[in-house]
């Protein structure tokens, strides 16, 4: 029914089997193409940890701008803004009874540091942050809190968001309750001695507190510990730096549009990484699906109608970057023909959910006609998020493409000191390059259009 | 053939029905008992990292004799000796060009200390020992030699044996040619970012210089560096205290004969363990199988008619505890049974190698029959080594016994942080403990003469 109405809007482009053609070619090509193997290799061996603030930033910057120029990029362009960063300083945590043991632990991002020479309290455990919630105020006063809840593997990555105010919401909780730190189970599906961190909530007009998470070994042996009934304390010892204005920079190149130039598609991915691992996966993948997947379409004879922009996009960890962009551009908005992201690894993509009403275009049906050799598909519903850096702009109206990727091991690294090359699979990064080159084409090259799709369909 | 002729000498036992019987009860028994999953998680929980020389150490000496007592245990025996001890102080390592990265290392049992401040130093990469030893004296003057050699997963272990001398000679090889420090790809199959440490050979008259595993990641992320052809350098500092006589204890306790007292079965595992983790599967397993099944023979109406003696031995990652009991129990030798050691993890037991000359015996036709429901089987080829620290009783003439563990994923997690509970499978280890107890109870309540079936074997 919705296909039915949408196609009365399509235009069928005149050319549909070229479409078709030229897809399933840059599709194939790029299965075989190491592009985006190449630019994550070197971004995490050049580049390594980048988190904003960092002096690997700007170098990040400068690496971009080199990177675009050489895999032929127009238009390559530096937007500078300025966000909020935390930086790790010297961390650690130890059980001192009723049995020494050292503790594996990371910072959040947001975290207060403890008083010089550490903190010493006695921890209060929950299995749960409902348990941790269902406290009264005050109930622990001077404790270390201590959440262990689990988070599940699912392969479209649904179990992180389930998870997430653990980390996000957890220390806030555990602040309002009188807790003088707080400590959480990784959101992670390893069972690695590796603990996994990442930004927290602000923290309003609550007493911030020093937040950390534990690898999944560390909040398994304090649960042992606890089960014995004896108190078990800790001491925490956390050092971090706050920029309230790091400088940060969203960089970008384009494939100028042979017809249309001004009708632009902004995808990419985010430069700057957590500070434990290389940031291989998060984000380096999707900074290199996305450049090689464009790259390629920059190299057929001639470029396809619209423009395609690819944007490193300078702070998502910390935030910052999406609404920098979004608010710089906020004048060619309506020129935007759609956005996306790639930010959940190197994982296969699965799924392809289009704007609301697009499936049906003829267009789409010819990138459906694509996908099967890729063990991808477009999905039922409508896209909805695209990533964090372009969500501001599909806020603001822009449509979006929602790249599902297997992200069944996504968690077992991400936020970690495992967060390297050695994690991504180069078929399964060229299967994604394949699957956004045929895509990107079909709407580049045609005059598909989201936003009246999406409204008939409504 | 050795059958035949191993059947002449072995005395049928009056009552093999009943040791066919008990033994396949207490196989059964183990099977659904907790005692091994008890023992290493209160060892794990209560002790934690215990290398050779530390207070854990000597923690770990008195949970093992409180431990063996509250079993029902008899004779319980601490035997203190002196050995040497390397103990692990402040340790860091980072490339400093040509692009600035983090690594993650672990110093060697037996590495010397950097200078004050750390050393710089160029970076000479090898992909095999076999590279490394294949460079003149002289050669590698000033440098830090990499080597960046693989390991490969073995069910049977093998593969840790190949790769050995990478960690125990590599040092070595490298002072011999000038270079002033060593890092080696850890002896893991994993790709954490976790390095795995381990002991060296002493350094004889070559030069001592810093020595330190690489994680999986870091090392390949050095071969990434030096692909580039630019040279790379590594800033290094390792500190470290070496006791050379550090205090260290077998402790042991018994299932005393009830007709044959002085003839002893002796088996355990060790107690100490590196210090990154918390020495679950190496070797807190081992601990926790042995005991539980002597355990669970002590439980029996009737005690066998021989003596079982399990020894926890106090260091083993370090060296000498095997060669204190030896010397202390030198006299004791010819009325020894038996020896055999559990230190290859918790993954099942699924070869089970005997005496030359054992298989025929009708004792071991028993034990074989009551090993088919537990997937193992008797090996064609004879025992050989039972475990470092037994071996200097078999290399003495004791009689050994090799319960062969699936080692698969042994090394994934072997002599890092990430030995700790949750990666020992419950099942598998008590898998372990019903081949061990039905085996020890058929060998304790006959007279089956290991020695005898071996001369006779020749």
């Amino acid at each position: 029914m919705l296909a039915a109405s949408a196609s009365l809007l399509a235009v069928a482009p005149a050319h549909a089997g070229d479409l078709a053609t030229t897809a399933a070619a840059l599709r194939d090509k790029a299965l075989a193409d190491s592009t985006a193997w190449d630019v994550v290799e070197s971004l995490t061996t050049e580049i390594g940890p980048r988190p904003t603030g960092s002096p690997a930033a700007a170098r990040a910057r400068d690496w971009a701008v080199a990177k675009f120029k050489a895999l032929g990029f127009e238009n390559v362009k530096v937007e500078p803004f300025e966000t909020r960063s935390w930086l790790r300083g010297q961390e650690s945590a130890e059980v001192v009874a009723p049995y020494p043991q050292p503790l594996h632990i990371l910072g959040l991002g947001g975290s207060a540091q403890t008083p010089k020479g550490g903190l010493e309290a006695e921890v209060a455990l929950f299995k749960s942050l409902a348990e941790l919630q269902a406290q009264p105020p005050g109930a622990l006063t001077g404790k270390i809190v201590v959440v262990t809840e689990k988070m599940t593997r699912t392969m479209d990555g649904s179990g992180y968001g389930a998870i997430n105010p653990l980390r996000t919401l957890g220390p806030i909780e555990a602040s309002k309750r009188g807790a003088v730190a707080y400590l959480h189970r990784s959101l992670s599906t390893d069972d690695t001695r590796l603990p996994h961190t990442g930004a927290m909530r602000p923290w309003g007009d609550v007493k911030p507190i020093p937040a950390a998470a534990l690898s999944t070994p560390d909040a398994e042996l304090l649960e042992h510990l606890a089960a014995r009934g004896q108190p078990v304390r800790i001491k925490l010892s956390m050092t971090s730096t706050v920029l309230e204005k790091a400088p940060a920079w969203n960089v970008s190149g384009e494939i100028r549009g042979s017809e249309a130039p001004d009708e632009v598609i902004i995808i990419g991915g985010h430069l700057d990484s957590w500070d434990p691992g290389t940031g291989a996966i998060d984000d380096g993948a999707g900074v290199a699906i996305t450049t090689a997947a464009a790259k390629l379409i920059g190299e057929l004879p001639k470029h396809p109608r619209r423009t395609i922009r690819v944007v490193m996009w300078g702070s998502e960890e910390q935030g910052g970057a999406g609404e920098a962009y979004a608010a710089a551009h906020k004048d060619e908005l309506p020129k935007v023909v759609l956005v996306g992201e790639s930010d959940e690894g190197a994982g296969r993509i699965w799924k392809v959910a289009l704007p609301k009403g697009a499936a049906g275009a003829p267009q789409m049906k010819t990138f459906a006609s694509v996908l099967p050799p890729l063990k991808a598909f477009v999905a039922d519903d409508p896209s909805r998020f695209g990533g964090s850096d372009v969500f501001p702009m599909v806020m603001a109206g822009a449509p979006v493409v929602d790249m599902q990727q297997d992200a069944s091991r996504y968690f077992d690294w991400h936020h970690s000191a495992d967060d390297t090359l050695d994690k991504i699979d180069p078929g399964e990064m060229a299967q994604n390059v394949a699957a956004w080159a045929s895509f990107l084409y079909i709407v580049a090259d045609s005059d598909i259009d989201f936003r009246a799709l999406s409204a008939e369909a409504k």
